[in-house]
């Protein structure tokens, strides 16, 4: 089996510092936590912006000085920034993308909801409508394309991955697209194992995939996705729990756990160079 | 095994004579067809509305006459309103539900992209976002029960079954609320075989489904559906091919081919008595 | 799709007149229920010879009397004789294959238990060892190559399909050998839509191969095989009750409601010209 | 999620030191390696005797010198015995039961191919039947259940595992016998990931089952088995690798990398105490 790919989602745009007093906000804490992730065996960090009162950010100067922050601290990591946010113009989305020029950003693939949900409280928190038409994911992957960046494709179900195809079968999608299947999120496809196995399957022979789950059901999913052959994403977007129940203080905690979780299953972590030459992306700055 | 229950789409919205010179437009022809598809052991009509040179409808009096040719030709089958739109308003997509007060009303389970793309010609022919908030879903359900309808939740991807459990969970779905799984709409889940039989899984014990499959995928995955205990949906809607190849002259010869396809699998066919008995949907008007 | 190859096994040896008064005995019988399967659609014939007293025979007499009665009446179906027998040594079921030559044998794929229970009375009727160990096996095939037939992989259960793997990974296995999915033996893997989806998964892609479904559940596990691609066999060894629940007065009424059964799911027959071509099996006596 | 059982069986009879130097032969050895094992999270052993140059061994004796050598050293941990062989009598190899009367013996639930080959040369190195016919089968669950013990139900294949649904109908199951899903036997079920999910999926609701996977593809599927909700089963008599690829020094060794993989999915690991409640298989001698 291939060695596998550790990516780290560092801080995400959902939560805050009242759910968990550790998420970075500022692009300096995003640099030491991608350090400590590095240091811990990721060799791809997944960025969101934010101000430096945590509130989620789309400028351009701000993903210009995370990306400089993480770049000091971290040489050789493979930076993936986030493109996907409701309710702001694809142009808002994607307008840091021609300016940073990541090594990665994610390329959501479809229109779905996406929401909170409280069970106790029989309630929505939060009910949004993720807009991603067709026409918003060729202006997406053509400015990607335009940047020399690679693509991240964010799965939420089912029909998302056979949208791959489509931009495939249209000549847009350069080879070495990744899979991201995303799991938990209220509105995409609930964070079962027998979903994720369906979810592997649907991924053509051969392409890179990783799985990226939402809630503490990460750490028995990707197990399965280490298991099954794929990579895995951990980070305090997703969950900032550790295996044991306990808050993570760091990235490099979660990163930590995922790493030994890989190992015990017979997988190797792949070094960043390693991960640089699987994915063939090569460094450029 | 209980007995098999047939719907038929008599015309949907997308397609027009140009595709199939038989779909019907006007009242008094889906009146007619109704009748064949009944004839045939229909005992579900799930109807668009059109205007009379075929354009999609929303508007009520055309449901009202809709209703009225049906029920004086077919005076027991269920009749099943649609009321999904890409671009019109919550309120215009339901504002014949409380007037007219079908059987069933389609209950749209989510968000999506819903799109035609030519393989041949690389490129998109519609695109469009169907919009289906949690907002949207609760004004939807929330005027289906009022008009004592029963909803047929539309599931287009896997992510949508699960939405059931938040309708469930949040007091808004009748028990005898109905699950479709839609296959094959550029946008949710493709229409192959391992895809139906994940999503049968999803559904909760005991609960009635059926497959709703377009293209002319429909008969094979018709037959997986009948197989494995659910039933199926057939008509110029999803599909005007028969199976042997030949385009149907009217939605009662694909009827009579899907009954004759659950017979040979060993179901029987519902008539309309048992199906409204199993459904618990009573006569009412 | 490719076109279905639909296989008659026209007696059996565990049932008798008792259970049908239509299963056939004697060659000139078989020859006769031969030709109505192939007047029907049947391309391929699986037979066990038969006493004339219905008691299972294997005598090479017998055989080749079969051989010629069925040739007889049916010039150019694809003839599949049994190898397979609990209680007789390799030697005794092999014995007529040298001889008759036929098209196909059985190519049993593991040793395995073969009962009869019945749950109204708690207890076995009959419980027996199919022995057929790897030694066995070797032996089996070897002389099946040697006739120059054509290998028919009967696979009881999951693990029964991994051996061809072996034995072509000895070099024994021609590349023209099928695949029979057998499900529904007590003993063997149950007669399922999962374990048949599952079964189906293990096979090689571009491998032939059919279902073989012991009981009515027969007709909806054949509807799921024609659906996923496969072939599919019906006959009075394998279930003697038309879809509709009368039993069947000859193989022939079985064939036909197989083959139109295949037909509505939109697969065309194979002739039987067609099949020797598929399979690569040219007619040599 | 409940609690994680783990197993571990730590001598076998099919490997010797000539594959690895630290597996037990002796009484003393297996208490000792018992220890090793216990202290490490193991709450089941399962045991196979051997004589003192390490060749198996069936006399009654030794099973009750390795019972107290064991339970001298593991006052409370379950004790497992074997009952499969292959060319003994149902007799011989059920003899130890009535007298070690032992927590739990293995109940093999089918006759099955049981072999050894070699890929690099083309040829088996074993090749055995392992006969549990229906009536040997019910011999076997006789003397368990006479002697109080738990019976352990080995499936090596999705027919096997159906099986137990006969005997339960017979009322020769009592309710807390558990399932073993064995993978990776040549004869059996081979040990892939869609293998193990598939057989997971045939256990009844609410019953206990584990994982026995032979080769070192055991770390992977038992990642599996523990995010699925399962237990699984390690030692050498199944793998004698740790997931690095170094040889263990001792069935503690691999234990205590069982139990951290458990704890990094999430799962908590069931003491003596608790296992034996779960199981319901109280303390007796």
């Amino acid at each position: 089996m291939k060695k596998l790919i550790l990516s780290c989602a560092l801080t995400g745009a959902a939560t805050n510092r009242n759910h968990c007093p550790h998420i970075p906000y500022t692009p300096k804490e995003l640099g030491e936590e991608g350090r400590r992730a590095v240091d811990a065996g990721a060799s791809i960090l997944h960025i969101h912006a934010r101000e430096d009162d945590g509130t989620p950010s789309w400028r351009t100067e701000v993903f210009e000085a995370i990306h400089e922050e993480v770049r000091q601290r971290c040489p050789n990591v493979i930076i993936n920034f986030s493109t996907g946010a409701i309710g702001l113009s694809k142009e808002e989305r994607m307008k840091h993308i021609p300016v940073t020029r990541p090594d990665v950003a994610a390329f959501n693939m479809s229109s779905m909801n996406y929401a909170i949900y409280s069970k106790k409280n029989k309630k929505f928190y939060w009910d949004g409508v993720f807009e991603n038409s067709y026409t918003t994911m060729q202006y997406v992957i053509n400015l990607i394309n335009e940047a020399g960046t690679c693509p991240e494709m964010e799965c939420f179900d089912t029909g998302h991955i056979r949208n791959a195809d489509i931009f495939r079968d249209m000549g847009l999608l350069p080879d070495n697209a990744t899979y991201s299947l995303v799991m938990g999120v209220m509105g995409g496809i609930p964070a079962t194992p027998e979903n994720l196995i369906h979810q592997i399957k649907q991924v053509p022979e051969g392409r890179h995939w990783q799985s990226i789950v939402i809630s503490r059901d990460q750490w028995r999913l990707s197990a399965i996705a280490a298991a099954m052959g794929g990579s895995f994403r951990v980070g305090m977007e997703d969950n900032f729990y550790l295996p044991s129940g306990e808050m993570a203080k760091s990235n490099g905690e979660l990163v930590e756990e995922g790493a030994k979780l890989a190992q015990l299953i017979g997988r190797q972590i792949a070094t960043t160079e390693e991960a640089r030459e699987m994915l063939n992306i090569p460094f450029r700055h």
